[in-house]
């Protein structure tokens, strides 16, 4: 699924969460490094391609659930870094990686011209109305 | 990770989400399946051996991940069958995942008797907490 190098990426959203103001929400620092992570990638009619040629593949795609947990524990490092504390830590991580995972399968999937940070926007939106028990995100 | 056979888990926390009562949040009512999963679960010293050598071996751990993802997948179809739409029915089914992979890893590394179904709760009010942005829990 992720087009960087593994180790790239890591080092941009470990870097973007220690970069962000410390009043910041934890939560918050991660989509905005992931939302970084999004924007940097070059989005083009291949990269669409080669990314759902991976969802395709099942091979791939355990290769890339590996990844995404390297990627959470990189994440949860990161946020650790800022004192934020387990088990907050990880949740934080992993569940900012399931947003990222759901937005980044729509983006793919998606016929408009949005961009992949917008759907991470919406997808930590909606993750937030979930755990409200809200049926749809709140209004922006 | 997960020591009941995939397909009898999946089946147990499917059928325990469609037997929720139809105003249960969907969040909710996946965890309330987890926690039966949980509760379901002989409790013994050969079972946290298990759970923890299979932490500590990659290629098990790898193997759970994907039994983790089919998880995922077959909880984000039971709350489609009760009209959850997506995306927040991957959401809410990936983040509860998310919420039963830290209780668990938690629950096997503790050393005090409290059971399975009291860490996925917490690790539930945990969730809850960071994504509203608070640092810690709500009052039960």
């Amino acid at each position: 699924m992720l087009f960087w190098g593994a180790r790239s990426l890591q080092d941009l959203v470990a870097s973007t969460i220690a970069a962000a103001p410390e009043s910041t929400p934890p939560l918050e620092a991660v989509a905005a490094a992931l939302e970084a992570a999004g924007a940097c990638s070059r989005s083009g009619a291949n990269l669409r391609c080669s990314a759902r040629r991976s969802l395709l593949q099942p091979e791939l795609q355990e290769r890339e659930l590996i990844k995404l947990a390297s990627l959470a524990a990189a994440t949860a490092a990161a946020l650790r870094q800022r004192g934020v504390s387990d088990p907050a830590a990880t949740l934080t991580a992993e569940a900012a990686i399931v947003v990222f995972k759901v937005a980044f399968e729509r983006w793919i999937n998606d016929t408009s011209q949005r961009a992949l940070p917008q759907f991470i926007r919406d997808s930590l939106e909606e993750l937030k109305a979930v755990t409200a028990g809200r049926r749809s995100p709140a209004p922006a």
